[in-house]
Formats: structure tokens, C-alpha cells, sequence
């Protein structure tokens, strides 16, 4: 099984120390002696800490539950409040830290990774491919407004979660979350 | 002059290696050698790189054009396009790169650093605050539905820059835009 192997056992440290410390706040023996292993063990594994730091991107993204956006047996809008809430529990069980992994190396490191740039951009793009599909079945169902592109609305629900994140950061209450869920669900998607 | 002081010329360099390479990616070293001062002055100016930090937060909030939004002898919806236009093609002009040092900062360090982080609550409340009294003019001027609370939507609309600044750092394209511009002045300021 992946996940006693060293190799996995790496992966799962990098998640949680890039994930706690940013890219540059966690070095390569900060992750090797997360996992338990031999700081020169590490490029038996991977190329470089960039190329560890897409695998620890595709393992964020697989706990997004993003595939629950497109599950036709629940209500399309439930479907997206649900999701929110669960983004949203999540930060609060993390009391405020950490965030998006997406959104932190976006700001941090994308700049100067092309790779981790690029393996961001496939992240956020099949985030908003989910998003989109609940939407446009929220449309269709007649629930939200059909005037609006459901992929450029999608996108803009996107955004404005993963700068509710930043502020959730800053203000570290739940109070944070307030003007995200009162506005998309009492305004945009209606 | 400030600007000609060896302090001035440290925050002037720090601001722009924290901007371009976030908090942990610009060393002291690094400031000194951008200022042409030796690393041992650091010291003498500054308690510690975070006490810099907390400056070069300040110098970013005043290149925002915060007060324009609260100009009332220009219209209160013209202000909120200007402020936002400004500030796309701010991005526009760095080729995508950099984003906001406020969300940069949040992103990257917040956890970890309670002066930083404190700076960075301040510098969204006061843009937040600038963004409500925009907001509420455009709802006394009958331009935007009095249906919402003001404050709730001005944070929304910050938060979704912020998202939309990280967009357009991982699609480097001006179509990052799009969804705010189309879902803010299509939308939600209506």
C-alpha cells in the first residue's frame, strides 16, 4: 500500500509541512524528518522538492470532495451549500490556519514554478468545472437565475471562496465566512 | 527626504523583494544588498524582519488609492469601477505577477507571525471600510439595492478581488478578470 510506503510516508509529511509552513517554510530535511526518514533518501523519490510539492497539490485536491458537485442525485443548490459548508468546517476545525493549499502557492510560489504554477492551474480549473456543472443544474432546475454564464459564475464563486480563506486568516472567526455565504446564497444563486 | 534615508531605502527594497518573493524567499540579506547597505545596518533600524514587515504592509495599503472610494464629488458606482480597474491594471502593468502583499502576507506567514497578521487585519478593515462607504453612497444614490447590508457586501467584494488577484496569477491571462468585473458590475452593484 502507497501509504506505508517511503515514498508515501513523504508525500504525506510534504502535504501537512507545506501545507502548515508555506513552500519556503518547509526545506527538504523538515519534510524527511516529518516522514522518519534519511534526509538523502528524499531524491531517491522525488526529482526535487517542486516536483514533491505537485504530487502534495493533487493530494489536496483529492479532499475537496469535488466529485459531490456533480452527483445528480442531490439538489443542485444543495449540492453547492453543502460543499461550502464542508470547505468551510474545515477551516474552522483547523481554527483559521492553514487555508487553500491551491491559493497559498499561488500567492507564494507560483511566480517562480512553472510546474507548481501549472499543476495550480489544472486544481483550480476542475474545481470550477465541478462548481459549474452544479450551477448550470441549479439553472436549469429553475432555482438560480439563468441570466448569468454558469462558468463565469462559477469561477467568481472560486474566487471569492478562496479570498474568504485569506480573510478567515486574518480575522480568525467564524464571522469571516458571513459576507460568502450571505451573499452567494441570498444573492447570486437565486 | 525618508526616501533618501537608509531607512527609507530599506523599506523602499524590502517592499519590493517581500512583493516579489514573498516573506520566507527575501532574507535580510537580500534587503540589504536590493538597498546597497550592508546587513549588519539592518539592525540598527529595524528589531527584526517581521517589524519590517509590518512597514512594508503600510507602504503597499498607500499605493491602494484607498480615499478615492470615499470622494464624494465623483459618482459612488464609478468609484468602485475606477478603484478596481486601477488596481487590474496595476496587475496588468506586472505582467500578473505579485498579486496583493496584504494576501500574499495572509497566505503565507499569518499563521505564523501575530504582528504581521494584525497588520494585514488592519489594512483589509481600513480598505473594507473605504469599499462600504462606496457601497453605501451607490445604495442612498439608489444605483445598488438597499436590500443588502453594505459592510456584508463591501467584504465580499474584497474577498473576491482577493480570489481573483490569486486567478490571475495561476492563468496569467486579463480573461481572470472577467468573472469579477461580469458578476460584480453585472450582478451584485445593480
Amino acid at each position: 500500500m502507497a501509504r506505508h510506503s517511503l515514498r508515501g510516508e513523504l508525500v504525506e509529511a510534504a502535504f501537512e509541512q507545506f501545507h502548515a509552513h508555506g513552500f519556503n517554510g518547509a526545506g527538504v530535511k523538515d519534510i524527511t524528518d516529518a516522514a522518519g526518514a534519511p534526509k538523502g533518501s528524499f531524491y531517491n523519490h522525488f526529482p526535487s522538492k517542486e516536483a514533491l510539492a505537485v504530487v502534495a497539490l493533487e493530494r489536496y485536491g483529492s479532499t475537496l470532495r469535488l466529485a459531490d458537485l456533480k452527483d445528480s442525485s442531490v439538489d443542485p443548490l444543495t449540492r453547492l451549500r453543502r460543499h461550502f459548508e464542508f470547505l468551510r468546517d474545515g477551516q474552522l476545525d483547523q481554527r483559521f490556519l492553514r487555508g487553500c493549499l491551491f491559493g497559498d502557492f499561488a500567492n507564494e510560489i507560483s511566480d517562480h514554478s512553472e510546474i507548481i504554477r501549472e499543476a495550480i492551474r489544472q486544481g483550480f480549473a476542475y474545481w470550477a468545472e465541478c462548481l459549474t456543472c452544479a450551477v448550470a443544474d441549479a439553472q436549469t432546475a429553475g432555482q438560480v437565475s439563468a441570466g448569468q454564464d454558469a462558468e463565469t459564475l462559477a469561477a467568481f464563486l472560486l474566487n471569492a471562496w478562496e479570498g474568504t480563506l485569506i480573510s478567515s486568516r486574518t480575522e480568525r472567526s467564524a464571522k469571516a465566512f458571513k459576507p460568502f455565504f450571505d451573499t452567494v446564497f441570498g444573492v447570486l444563486l437565486r
